[in-house]
């Protein structure tokens, strides 16, 4: 390239992140300016056809007209490419043995139902029991009472329940962590799905060579007055998509054992499982200190 | 951040850019990992707060729903991002003296109406009377006989044709070149008009305190033979926009001197103005050689 390209390129830069100098928010300012020098970074490496700009075009497009209340091909498209679970690993700073996030999803519900302890989740959800039970402590080890536990997964046709149409609650509910930071419950057995690939991520994912298989898991999120909320799942040991979730949410230390029990196995509670077989997990719970996250949580941009 | 941390968020990088190694297109391949690192960079450099993130996922999905076949919001966006423009530039490699290119716009119609030289392309389009004139060479200075000029224009109230209802068509044309590479045509004198500002590229703008209006200008495309095909436009000078040009299209290469003429002045072609004001521009047009930009042009990936 000569030096006179180069510097074109260059002053167009330039010209654009001073665009933005009278931008009122400094965070927003920061926010926008970066992203056109890594945008432009990007473009001047690549050296992005204009073809490749009109495809590029094109799938944003498609994406947005694919996207309504119930599909979130947006959500997607970070998911595929690893942004949403960078966006987590920011926001979740290592901290001690605080227990690892990973990604929200798009299938948490607002006030699912209450469960005791032992209480089952699966509310006619089909699949295979498990009993998950675990401890919730702090960093200093001391266990957290009342710690509200949301729980939810896909039932073993791969689906929440917010994907059926017939407005079920199934497979999720929340319950409390007991004086000694205890709890347990019943669900199902986590089985492996595809996100949604009908679209234009579908596609991307199909022209690259990628599944679009979630690994199977069991969504977690812990909150507890004063400590770090924790969202994240847990995975299974063994599964053969652990090295290629399609949203990259896998963490080694998220991966549990899930213990194959027989139909006349004693289970933890007593409960009659009528000859099924079933399984049984521990997940024992760290919180952070609130606040254990640097950087700018909190803050709003205003736009 | 600790040596944990930073662990932990590059290890993701890696995993995800791992993810694409697979994609059987070569040059799909280096787009899809490039576009992972800087866009995990960006993510990592701002330390990007989830509420941001959610922030980010709205603006797409609104861009997403005002889209349609008349309105191109993700356009706006990479334009007023500058992307547009760079990769313009990218595309259209600094050669010798050859005429610089700028944005297209998404008001370019095919099969636009042929005029002779000296021929009128405004057909009804309100504007003060625009003389323009000049000559296509090639870089070696040699005159390019048969170009394809293509040339459209906004009227004075700062609309295309197209963005009326009623089908017209008006300010735009195409000619061709003579036998020394001369041309000439009636054009309107150009005046400022606002992209479309009324989405979430509109409210991005306000937020960051930048204006959406465009400096004054009249698009070329011209075309020949064996010679790099030359998007572009030229501009006013003296317009105050010339510096805050909402999609970063001017070059000062580009900026002409439009001499403003009285009513009684001789026209060039003989023209009777009828008490008028009128205007005249003069651009002379250096195409460069086929293949003189680098890279992937035509290359076509396959998605």
């Amino acid at each position: 390239m000569s030096e006179e390209q180069s510097r074109r390129e260059q002053d167009l830069v330039d010209r654009v992140v001073r665009s933005f100098d009278g931008c009122p928010d400094p965070r927003l300012r920061y926010l926008v300016q970066a992203l056109v020098r890594h945008l432009h970074a990007y473009l001047r490496e690549v050296r992005l056809t204009e073809a490749e700009w009109e495809k590029a075009i094109a799938f944003l497009t498609d994406a947005g007209h694919i996207t309504d209340d119930k599909r979130q091909e947006f959500i997607l498209l970070s998911d595929v490419l690893g942004a949403s679970m960078q966006t987590i690993a920011v926001n979740n700073q290592a901290y001690a043995d605080a227990t690892e996030a990973t990604v929200f999803g798009p299938f948490f519900v607002e006030d699912s139902p209450r469960i005791e302890w032992g209480g089952d989740i699966a509310n006619g959800a089909e699949g295979e029991p498990c009993w998950v039970e675990g401890r919730v402590t702090d960093t200093d080890g001391s266990p957290v009472a009342g710690a509200r536990i949301e729980v939810w997964e896909a039932d073993e046709a791969g689906f929440y329940d917010v994907q059926y149409d017939d407005d079920r609650t199934a497979a999720r509910a929340h319950l409390l962590s007991d004086e000694e930071g205890r709890y347990a419950f019943w669900a199902i057995t986590p089985t492996p799905y595809p996100i949604p690939h009908d679209g234009p991520v579908g596609r991307m994912l199909a022209a690259v060579g990628r599944s679009p298989m979630r690994a199977s898991h069991l969504h977690f999120m812990v909150s507890a007055p004063g400590l770090r909320r924790l969202v994240t799942h847990i995975f299974v040991h063994g599964d053969e998509l652990l090295d290629s979730d399609s949203v990259f949410g896998v963490k080694d230390s998220l991966v549990k054992h899930f213990e194959k029990c027989e139909p006349h196995d004693p289970t933890p509670d007593g409960r009659t499982l009528e000859g099924r077989q079933w399984s049984r997990v521990r997940f024992d719970i760290v919180l952070a200190p609130a606040g254990a996250s640097e950087g700018n949580r909190g803050h709003s941009v205003t736009m």
